[in-house]
């Protein structure tokens, strides 16, 4: 690790690889030699639309993105794109299914009803989202104009293993926290949208794949702000108005950095190693640390776990003492409490060994 | 100048001062030893919330807001804040004014109009965007429920010289490309909004100035995207979601150089000698240079002008001889064409000279 970095386990705007970082340092005053910081570049001119339209070439290649799909790059986070979403898609059916496995669900299930009717094909708030339920369980709508789901959980933890089957219901997948951590089926997609500030950049972007169908207008709303028109934006090559040029930038460092080290089948295996470790570590601790959620349902981004059933005395202790291993920001998110580890693209598998190292000798200095 | 660094006359995003941008660069990888890249650290964590109250209190300080006046940081440009105002503003009364003296006080206008009723209390596009019409000439309805106008018109370099008087009307600004260019008297505005990327550095994000009046909810209207909403946002102090955070530290260290060197009184008086040196040269050209804007509505940051009665042989000339004298971006608005050079709070005066000088020789060596 470089002189005086510490292991960042935050759960998003979250760290970085290095390289990426240092590349974006050298590079901040005068862009390879035009004189330029990228923050200063006119997005109309030639410098800066070269860096735009290799990152989309970039994802394009990276997640295999169907020719006919449109990217677009957009600003408000999966927030905006949760208003968007109904605005540019429900059209005249008015109604809309949302599988429902965690708060970030719940809170797209809700802009929705602004605007048409949200139905929770199934929700999980009974099990405190610790679950995804079975299909069987799921009460889809075949009249829905789409069916979305959340394809990983910040807050509780909770991953899609498998791509939900809903039919011939055009399929919408929040990917903000698990987006370039392993490979998409993009074509079972009608719209793929990730903010880029867990596994591919820093905070103030989103990345949406949408499938020409949803970009055409036909289902945009009256109502809907011209800057969340998808057919406006995407009409625009994403520069209806001034993008979010040096985030873009950003991305674009992080993009070439990944198709370096082996394209998202890299990050994938990380990913798995990682969490195959924090697990284990928790697995092997005969309940001195426990994870709440169902073996089946857990993320390989974020951990979510107690310490001795949730002794908050204990918890508060442990994050205290973590610091001085220099790792960082391993609390639970405020409406949950308890602790979290998120393990993004950032987090090197070093970083996961400091903090299974330290949770073993912490247990054997504390456990009753 | 720093070496290889050029004169970037951009529009937007648009140079800016090389001490801020050499004090990012220096913090890039660990950010006053914290360990992290601003790019890295959670939003709710000490470091950047220390950032970000920083930022807010010295937009504060710099612009004299009114203590219960309220500072909204939001992502999406001006163009979000086009439907966001009558979002959150028409409420029961259904209609607002619009001085419109340019392109982007058009599109506010036409936007409204989703919404309730946009009117045009003045529209000086008969003269191509070229004067501000007196007030005895707006038509102005006592009954509005706001009066919007746009400071400096970025496309057409059409800037007010004065706060209009519209009664008891509430005042909406937009201030994106004269914001930070001069002081603002804030409470005679019931808003005052701004992307940062001319005068306060990079794209990405709207600061808003909002009176408390407008952040109670009372006039939001039901289909407003959460994201837009000003009631949630400023009740979250702006992090409602994740904020576009490494742009709004960007911004916190364009404030704190800003302070450094006199405030928002040393930018206009830099403004003030920019203008005068371009628009003299302009002036003494004996016809060669012409800028179509009346002289009581010439702006201080954007100036248009054409080359030999507008000749397109020559103004390209006159902008690739410009580059070898590493003066670049002075190419006009397409909608428009000519040339125009933007005169940013980044842009030095020794910039304005090489350029005067620039076009002192050019005009001797083509002049017919």
């Amino acid at each position: 690790m470089a002189e005086g970095r510490v292991y960042n386990f935050s759960a998003g705007p979250s760290q970085m690889p290095l390289e990426v970082l240092e590349e974006i340092q050298r590079e901040m005053v005068n862009y390879k030699g035009c004189g330029m910081s990228v923050m200063e570049m006119s997005h109309r001119g030639k410098e800066f639309m070269g860096i735009a339209n290799q990152a989309e070439k970039d994802l394009r290649d990276i997640f295999g993105v169907p020719s006919d799909y449109k990217v677009m790059m957009s600003q408000g986070g999966a927030t905006l794109m949760f208003s968007s979403i109904p605005l540019n898609m429900l059209g005249t059916k008015g109604k809309a299914d949302y599988l429902v496995t965690g708060q970030w669900g719940e809170k797209a299930l809700k802009e929705c009803n602004k605007y048409g009717t949200g139905q929770a094909a199934c929700n999980s708030k009974s099990t405190k989202f610790t679950t995804i339920p079975k299909p069987s369980e799921w009460k889809l709508d075949p009249e829905a104009a789409f069916a979305h789901y959340c394809d990983n959980e910040t807050v509780n933890g909770v991953e899609w293993g498998y791509t939900p089957d809903v039919g011939n219901v055009p399929l919408v997948a929040d990917m903000s926290s698990n987006f370039c951590s392993r490979p998409i089926d993009v074509s079972k997609h009608a719209v793929v949208y990730a903010g880029i500030q867990k596994n591919l950049g820093p905070s103030g972007m989103a990345v949406s794949f949408i499938r020409p169908d949803f970009v055409d207008g036909k289902n945009e709303a009256k109502i809907c702000p011209t800057y969340c028109s998808w057919k406006t934006t995407v009409d625009a090559e994403s520069m209806y108005n001034t993008p979010a040029c040096f985030t873009m930038y950003a991305m674009a460092e992080y993009l070439k950095y990944t198709k370096k080290i082996g394209g998202v089948a890299y990050w994938a295996e990380q990913s798995d190693k990682k969490a195959g470790m924090l697990y284990g570590a928790i697995e092997g601790s005969d309940g001195f640390y426990q994870c709440p959620v169902a073996k089946d349902a857990r993320s390989r981004m974020n951990v979510p776990f107690t310490i001795m059933g949730g002794d908050e005395v204990i918890e508060k202790k442990f994050l205290a003492e973590a610091q001085k291993q220099k790792l960082f920001q391993l609390a639970g998110h405020r409406s949950v409490g308890g602790c979290r580890a998120s393990l993004y693209n950032g987090m090197p598998i070093e970083g996961v060994s400091v903090l299974t190292d330290f949770m073993k000798s912490f247990m054997d200095e504390n456990r009753k």
